[in-house]
């Protein structure tokens, strides 16, 4: 795993996807967040070897998204819990789901959300904080951000940015552009 | 890249995981949606290897997410475009950078997103189709659906599934269980 390449990158999507590294990351955070959280369940759930599955870990461990807890003392053995960061990536991985469902899913969805808040069976939809509207590729405008740099990664992504509307530069304080040394 | 491994999973998130299939193809991606949409462009943007970035491009195609649509005829010029399928790829990526923006934006957010329909400057929540709040993780019961089963990738997974309401129920028609062969 080359994370560090995209760690490096002045981009927030490269950032997060060095967190969530690869296929074997994805479905191990899965894993815990449907409460299989030992290692040996882990193992014995997704028939990952050995030495991936602790690499993985140990990774997921040192980015801060989860913790490891011994519960047991001799032998010594433990569980990996998601930190609170790590839980925010639930997101992430609902939207893997609502995609692999609606395209990958002949024989139907393999698991359903129930939100607890109404009872209902959910769909994860990706929505507007502010509107509430769902965000949806060709209805969103992106615009430089305090934080983009110009570099390799993000060479050219300042030149395809939009302005920030009346509302959105009050908002961003108008510090720093993408391109901006 | 081991695809099919995951494609195989009886699981939405790993078979959704299989097409996002590492730290490149999530930044080609961006890319696509950022509006940089040519080999050329994508290369000196990403400062990504030749052979890479093309053997990203094919495995996008292949996956029916991204066409190849020539836009110069002698030499021939491809531009790649996402797909209908392609673009339902946006929330996956607007959860990466909200998670990024959150966790690893210290300079702040290189981007911001401006949602058209409403003109503000939003962030990405991840919310029910049902009721409008927001999906987080321990407020979402996760119960068996009709693609479901035991297999390697989703060997222990029915244990930790939790059963669907009444509502749930009548909606999926109560067919297959993970766990039945």
């Amino acid at each position: 795993m080359k994370g560090e390449r995209f760690s490096r990158m002045h981009c927030s999507v490269a950032r997060a996807a060095a967190v969530v590294a690869d296929q074997w990351t994805v479905v191990i955070l899965r894993d815990l967040f449907l409460g299989l959280n030992r290692y040996e369940d882990l193992r014995a759930d997704l028939g990952i070897a050995t030495n991936i599955l602790a690499d993985r870990l140990d990774h997921l461990v040192a980015e801060g998204v989860v913790e490891r807890v011994a519960y047991q003392e001799r032998p010594v053995r433990y569980e990996y819990e998601l930190t609170d960061a790590g839980r925010e990536l639930y997101g992430v991985v609902l939207t893997l789901l609502t995609w692999g469902d609606r395209h990958r899913a002949v024989a139907g969805p393999p698991l359903v959300l129930v939100h607890e808040a109404c009872g209902d069976v959910a769909q994860a939809r990706v929505t507007c904080s502010e509107c509430g509207g769902e965000l949806k590729a060709g209805e969103v405008r992106h615009a430089a951000g305090p934080g983009g740099r110009r570099a390799p990664g993000t060479a050219l992504v300042d030149t395809v940015l939009h302005g920030v509307g009346q509302a959105g530069e009050a908002e961003l304080h108008g510090e720093g552009q993408i391109g901006q040394p």
